[in-house]
């Protein structure tokens, strides 16, 4: 060969490899997808991810925006790309450049858009409110177009209790006017990014995508356009949130940016479940190990939150979700099961951006010593600071479902709850806590009471009179039950009127059973009631120790007092009004909040057979 | 009438009435009957009772000694002196005159008695201790010639089981060789006060004289001597005091000083035993008057402890007993019924005169959220202030027997007890809490364990190598058991040995069933091995979450290191030691300290069937 032909062919290698090079970079995941500006944390850290994107050297150009690092990390498909934005940062667009010897190949058009007006100061949900949780797929089928889609594996199965029912956002917004109707001031969704996985996705808590809703259920668009809807009526938008796992299928589980993304070496280890690990003075290394790093089940990756790479992802997630929806809350799964440290960064980096927000964590534990711990302001003995304002009472729930179902003894019943409320001294915020007969993950109220619907309006008297939030299951309203099971596919049985066809209509009544509407009338009226009560919603409270089945307690203030009295005897009771001297001095009338009958208070005030009361006193 | 005679008459009249009235006084009690020089606290307040003793104005003359003020109160038979003892105050003795119209009816010769030497800085019982606790009706009857005594009500009924035995404070002197033996190193008795009561005297909580011991245990000067024979052999004296009531034939009963030195106004009303008053943020001051205020039954007078002349008589008496008998512990009866604040000012005055003295209160509550309310240190949300350095830890013996009596399950078995221990976060110092298996309340240990002597060792194993202080019950070594009943009088059974002609006798071994002498020399071998573990005393707690069966934890200083294994499987069980490799790595060989074996710690360690297994661990 000639010199000048090697020469030419030399060069012509060389520019086919670059042409071909080029032509094989590709973006696959950038996120955050976008952002916003005037954000109080000027940190923005993307993740990259293209097959051997970490050849290439990004770049940008816009004022108020310095790329600051370019992190490579142990498998070349990612880049980390740390952004500074400045305080005064315009919305707007930019190209990032990703360019190989001073050459773009790809480029990225990345928007910082404008933020809402009173964003930042948006008021999570608090005490006025009351919370209907809704498991999507169960709740309503707005869109029967959407019950399967091509590119997500699990299609319809509505005969099969753990399969997708079809359940939508557009049936939640066709029907946000019963909500409103109710009394409910706030939607609590279980989660609907996309969980594409081969079975059991219509719960939501496997996680495939961080950025998107599933198709099953809508769309980003669709989500946003109910948060808009709802706000209109002044509901507020909780999100479920999970940053303890993915689920299996999720996309970077072929394709790790490094060894330590998931924890136990990505393998299948399941958690012990011992919560008590994270605040035991005593405990091992190995056993919070085993708590924290195992996984929850062995389709959903335990995701290594102290790897700060993995704990930036979250928080910027999150963040990105509140802004993006102008959520007024966030529901945490899982909360103790992740790195309790990122824990702290987590909560305090939400609620440095939002100061007015609210967020409640999912610990599942009876034991109000292990609950409070996570409790913004406690004063932990290891010195543990967490910025979590709210927490749901599963100690209450347990010694209200056990107190009204068990007989009176010296150590059963009322005095269960009583007793536990007097743990309260372990709350920073008790009234920030939320309460509740029921959830998603439970028997329904009704089928722990053993169907009694004394025992139900009791439970649902004493959750939206109590200190703290209460929140409601979608259905428990109407008496749905689950007895003889505990499959949580049937305990999230679909509600009835939400699908074309069905022979009831909880939405109208329409068929329903005589004492299903009578529970969920007495739901509508006291939460209706409840809205316009500041005395229920910040009111001191006073409590009295139950005696002879009765249990008696009262919210007051400056200007109002209500007093509530639950009665599980089965004949009507005289309880002596003495014994309250401390509240009803001085107080002269009394309006029954349900039947709207007033009378004046005596020596005695007649409570009927195995139901609530609740009063507003009057002087 | 001649005037002369008229004026004889008047004369001779003023006489006879001055002289009537000198002969008509007398002390009826004076208390302290004495007192010290050298007190910390200056201050003494003496109670004189004696019928009309208000006409008479109490002078005296003592360097050192000022009478700052003389109470008078509603029932003139009372008198209260307020004497202040300057700090360079002699030991002596001074007259007190009881003057009327300036001249001495009557006198009492007060004596300031020398202190002994260290006594303000003796050194109460810690956890290298193990306690003993024992009724003195029912350990043994060393004077048979005390068993009925002509000026008190109660005499002689072995055969019943409430009624008095004959045990005796000698027949605990005769038997210190074997309380010392078996590895205890302080007493606790059941209150050896006088109970001049018609019926259940012999448990010794109804006191009816708070200065001098019943007749039918000895004496003062016997109780003395048998704290200076225990102190001999080091073993330290603990009292047993109740300051929420009296008895109802206690002197004072029928001549009260005034209205409110009797809660209740000195009639029976029930205490409601709702405990969680004092501290529940919600809680009616209705409740917790009848909590506090309510009586314990109804011979036993609930003390005003908001009456300042009451709360003195009751701080001084404990200093005085603590002084006399050269205590070293108090352990405090009923410790939540008396008024918290006065429990205050009553463990401050104590801890304050005795700086490393130790008093355990009795909180019978399961919820140590409960307990750790009254520990010292505990920064509580109510800023109650407590000085009260331990607590008999309940919620840790109610969980230990569950823990062991149940089957293992997610939430029955061991995990109770590794979930209870946990809840440690709550006390300011759960090192110095007293642990135990039973008392005299309670069910015997091996009758609550169903009479398992695999189970009983593991429990004896728990309390002897925890962290706290233990304690045992007398019998409980030999496997006194209450099957079947739960009868007082029958748990707390005489003690085989302590009577004459007994036909058992647990003091020699004689006649005894061979598993009550295996259980006693148990419990007498980890006790004496106890004695001279600092690592145990004091050293640090690792515990690992329970795995089928098996519970394990470490007592670990930078010397040394004992691993305890409770195994409660029907089978011997393998360990694999890895999981342990925080506390196992660098370490070769165990010595079993039951059996005196060595080994050296390879892979697996072999845990025999249901039975502890206390490891010494070597480098």
């Amino acid at each position: 060969m000639k010199r000048s032909q090697q020469t030419f062919l030399i060069v012509a290698l060389l520019l086919w490899s670059s042409l071909a090079g080029a032509a094989k970079y590709k973006i696959d995941h950038l996120e955050p997808p976008f952002w916003w500006a005037d954000m109080r944390n000027p940190h923005l850290q993307l993740l990259v991810h293209g097959e051997d994107i970490s050849d290439l050297s990004p770049e940008l150009e816009y004022p108020g925006v310095t790329l600051r690092e370019v992190t490579r990390v142990q498998n070349p498909n990612y880049l980390f790309l740390d952004l500074h934005l400045s305080s005064d940062v315009e919305p707007g667009s930019f190209e990032i450049q990703f360019k190989k010897k001073d050459k773009a190949v790809l480029t990225y058009n990345y928007e910082l858009k404008e933020r809402e007006p009173g964003s930042a100061m948006r008021e999570g949900f608090n005490q006025s409110d009351a919370l209907y949780l809704i498991t999507p797929d169960r709740f309503a089928n707005g869109n029967p177009g959407n019950d399967e889609v091509e590119h997500l594996a699990e299609g319809l199965n509505r005969s099969f209790p753990g399969g997708r029912h079809g359940g939508d956002i557009k049936g939640i917004l066709d029907h946000l006017d019963y909500i409103d109707d109710m009394g409910f001031t706030s939607i609590w969704l279980n989660p609907v990014l996309e969980n594409d996985m081969e079975e059991y996705s219509y719960h939501g808590y496997s996680t495939t995508d961080f950025y998107n809703v599933d198709a099953r259920f809508g769309s980003n668009e669709e989500y946003l356009e109910l948060a808009e809807a709802a706000s209109q009526k002044s509901i507020g938008m909780i999100m479920d949130m999970i940053v303890n796992h993915c689920g299996s299928e999720h996309w970077w589980m072929d394709d790790m940016p490094m060894d330590n993304w998931i924890n136990f070496d990505a393998e299948f280890s399941p958690t012990s479940h011992k919560r008590t690990t994270v605040q035991d003075e005593y405990a091992s290394k190995e056993d919070l190990k085993h708590f924290n790093d195992g996984w929850f089940v062995a389709t959903m990756p335990d995701l290594n939150q102290r790897n700060p790479l993995m704990a930036n992802y979250l928080i910027q997630n999150s963040v990105w979700w509140v802004e993006y929806a102008g959520l007024t809350g966030i529901r945490m799964d899982t909360y103790p099961y992740s790195d309790k440290h990122f824990l702290t960064q987590w909560t305090k980096r939400i609620m440095e951006e939002y100061p007015n927000f609210n967020i409640v964590g999912e610990e599942w534990s009876v034991n109000p010593v292990v609950v409070s711990y996570w409790q913004r302001g406690k004063d932990n003995k290891d010195d543990y600071v967490s910025y979590l304002p709210s927490l749901m009472d599963f100690p209450l729930q347990s010694a209200m479902s056990s107190a009204l179902r068990e007989d009176e003894t010296w150590g059963t019943g009322f005095i269960k709850l009583y007793e536990m409320l007097a743990n309260d001294v372990l709350y920073a915020d008790p009234y920030n806590l939320v309460v509740f007969g029921d959830n998603h993950d439970m028997s329904r109220i009704y089928t722990q009471l053993n169907e009694d619907p004394g025992l139900f309006k009791m439970a649902m008297a004493y959750v939206f009179t109590i200190r703290g939030i209460p929140q409601v299951l979608y259905g428990t309203e109407i008496l749905m039950s689950n007895k003889g099971t505990t499959d949580h596919g049937i305990i999230r049985s679909d509600f009835p009127g939400g699908w074309e066809g069905d022979e009831t209509n909880a939405f109208t009544g329409e068929g329903m059973a005589e004492k299903s509407l009578d529970a969920q009338n007495f739901v509508k009226t006291l939460l209706n009631w409840r809205k316009n009560q500041p005395v229920i919603h910040h009111g001191d409270l006073m409590h009295y120790a139950p005696q002879d089945g009765v249990y008696v307690y009262f919210r007051y203030n400056d200007d109002d007092m209500v007093m509530v009295v639950l009665n599980k005897n089965e004949e009507a009771v005289n309880i002596d009004t003495l014994r309250f001297h401390e509240m009803l001095t001085g107080k002269s009338s009394a309006r029954n909040v349900l039947s709207g009958d007033s009378f004046d208070i005596g020596d005695q005030i007649e409570i009927p057979a195995r139901s609530p009361l609740v009063l507003e006193i009057m002087e």
